[in-house]
């Protein structure tokens, strides 16, 4: 690290997209910063760096702080606490999101783990994140690798955002024969709405776009193929860890995967054809669809979806503090999402309010404003997704968020069977609902007493 | 452990339900066998004792192996195979399918790990297991923790099995209104045709079952709350390590944990009331319903979200066998599952079938008669699912299967869209269908030119 003047309280190593303008950001806010760059720096190489280099550790003493602005795994995290404490060194995982742009002009800042060390810092952070009205887009997240793991959840609902527009533009598009610029005008239109969001707004900037030098918009020329990092991945797994259905979120990295198969699914669409399929449904427009009522259609099941999408990943994260006793505060975490982050969007202050209403909320799903909400969408939500189905188009996201939605408000599920088959083959037991206990029955006894036509209890 | 003869070629520790059974089972086929049992033991101090204790590791010399025939996670095998290595021991992590009632009789036995152990045992293991026309249903699987591997993927698609079955009951019973005696009927003819099975088969038979001095049969009686063990979990888990969709076998892992919060889902009915719905749907039987018809179209659905459900399993296996270099044979992971395990149906033998054609077949979906029954009950399928949707009926697998299905087989996805949203808000590149490269573009700032009326490129 340069120590490039005495003064700096900051110093910051990695200088790729987002450390670059997280940097500039600072240094625009009065803060002296020294910044430093390694071509193939890690953390924990970074960390050994303050301990035994001659740089780092010049500048590192007891009640100094290292804050990791990375999507870091929480348990690393944990562990470097641990290990830098030894030291009287103070750790802060924090999670930073709103890409480049964010980084620059404000991002939502997630720091979990040492309080002091949040303390020492929060005037810079309060004025680097990004501002909203009830306040800057950062708060002290809780101990430990909280503040990745909440990032890591918030990365989590991007993806479903991302997966959910895209099915919505696929429905417009395939069954509703929108072209890109009545595309753009449509998601311009829903930013003015109650999907206002910063990835809508950007949706319909993006079908605006010309191909340079080419016909028509550059969208229609990306190959179809999504990447991805870590975090959506470990969201999925600490769901099922957790025994949290995720299944929106899920449904989103499904699709990243399968969108990599490209030439699978070329030969897949090739074999089925062979096998008889008619016609690669899902490819041509259907006729006899209302655009209009379609499009207003499609509005609402993007935003019930939405909810349900939103609903996984904060049970996700109440989940998670429950187990490791962070104490989450789950308004809190929706105020700093409200700005600078990547799902930033109106809709986050409307579950800050539902959890300041109540902060034990089972679900988002129950509070009443949104249960109103789905109630008035579900026809809708309904209509679009099983209009899709009947297209061959896919909708795994609005489908999953609608089968978490008649799941979850069912109380009656058809899993009285799946419990009557593993006490079969496994003698699990099950509980009955009219009488307290765990009971065992001889199923298979029983019915072939019933076969042989004798009572079975007579 | 018991030397209770000089004789025994088999000392076997754990005698629940499986342990009992699969002792009495060895020793009908003519094995003599020392049998053990402690209330808490686990299989990492069995080992220990192997080594330190006096009774144990008097039997225990270089060159005997240890069999674990529990659900075990492959990686504690895999340490373990290293320890017991250092003392000559040979290892063996045991898959070990069917029950009670398998285990008594012939399970399907899934043992990786050390080759040497398998062959000295071999004879033991041919006769113990199921026995099917086309051999003993055990084969070695391969190195590591191989055959815990396998029997964590066949646990996790009969999660799937168990859940679509689930599904189809659901739906003729709330739709169709089927009472249980006719769906014991449809269940034991369904057994009869392409869906011939072990769980179709029992399911059949819980339906016979009259409830012990009450009215009616006892499945209506038993809570709907399904437990589980950490299998499943584990399967969703490795899907999303590796990067293969598995969303039937989520969406049934999803369906039990939302099945746990019988209250939370009480009180969201409730409130969805409260907040407008009509009715709980779901709970009601639809009119105008072709009853004969929807059976029919419910066992095409069951049978077309089956083929999806299998092929993500063995996709699964096929990922990990690459990235551990396990070799697995996939035709005789599907023959040794025909016999004795939970998942066994005459089914497993088109899969063997289509493997033996096609060893490097890249999903059950495009083998080529899969292909067509697939595309001969797309129809029934969709109406289906379709139905369920509009009925307010949640048929989570169903419609997993049918996304997956509907996503693998198209040669084009809206991810271009998501791919665009990643290069404008995080400068992450795209590649483009009509020419090679990672590009970046400036997004924004060519929408915004557009917005002024003037052609970005010109």
């Amino acid at each position: 690290m340069e120590a490039s003047t005495a003064l700096s309280r900051i110093g910051l190593a990695g200088l790729a997209v987002m450390g670059q303008n997280l940097a500039l950001n600072i240094a625009d806010k009065g803060f002296p910063i020294s910044v430093y760059n390694r071509t193939t720096s890690k953390v924990d190489e970074t960390i050994d760096r303050a301990h035994q280099e001659a740089a780092l550790s010049d500048h590192m003493e007891p009640g100094d702080a290292i804050i990791d602005g990375g999507n870091e795994w929480y348990e690393n995290t944990e562990r470097r606490i641990k290990e830098v404490n030894e030291k009287g060194i103070l750790y802060l995982g924090m999670g930073v999101s709103g890409g480049e742009e964010g980084a620059r002009n404000g991002p939502s800042l997630m720091p979990g783990g040492s309080h002091q060390a949040y303390l020492n810092v929060q005037d810079i952070l309060h004025k680097v994140a990004a501002q909203v009205e009830d306040g800057p887009c950062v708060t002290y997240i809780g101990e430990g690798g909280s503040g990745n793991f909440v990032k890591m959840v918030h990365n989590g609902i991007e993806y479903g955002d991302m997966q959910l527009i895209s099915e919505a533009y696929d429905v417009l598009k395939n069954v509703g024969g929108l072209s890109n610029s009545e595309l753009a005008e449509i998601f311009a239109e829903w930013n003015r709405g109650e999907l206002e969001s910063f990835l809508v707004e950007i949706t319909a900037d993006i079908f605006k776009v010309k191909d340079d030098g080419g016909d028509g918009e550059l969208v229609d020329k990306i190959l179809d193929k999504t990447g991805m990092k870590g975090t959506g991945k470990w969201t999925v797994q600490q769901a099922a860890e957790l025994s949290v259905a995720a299944p929106t979120i899920a449904a989103s990295l499904d699709c990243r995967y399968l969108s990599g198969l490209k030439e699978e699914r070329e030969n897949a669409a090739k074999a089925l054809k062979e096998a008889g399929l008619k016609e690669e449904t899902g490819s041509v427009v259907m006729t006899g669809v209302d655009k209009k009522r379609l499009i207003d259609d499609v509005r609402q099941a993007l935003y019930a979806s939405k909810i349900c999408s939103y609903a996984q990943g904060m049970n996700l994260l109440r989940a998670k503090s429950n187990e490791k006793g962070w104490n989450l505060n789950m308004g809190e975490l929706a105020r700093i999402w409200k700005g600078g982050c990547i799902i930033r969007a109106v809709f986050l202050d409307r579950i800050k309010q539902a959890y300041v209403r109540n902060p034990n909320l089972a679900s988002l799903v129950v509070d009443p404003d949104f249960a109103r909400e789905m109630v008035q969408r579900q026809a809708a939500w309904r209509r679009v997704v099983g209009l899709a189905i009947s297209a061959g188009i896919s909708t795994p996201g609005m489908c999953a968020s609608l089968s978490y939605f008649d799941t979850y408000r069912r109380s009656r599920l058809p899993a009285n069977l799946v419990q009557a088959q593993r006490d079969l083959f496994g003698a699990h037991t099950y509980e009955r609902i009219d009488r307290p206990g765990a009971f065992h029955t001889e199923w298979t006894k029983l019915a072939r007493k019933t076969d042989a036509g004798v009572g079975a209890f007579n």
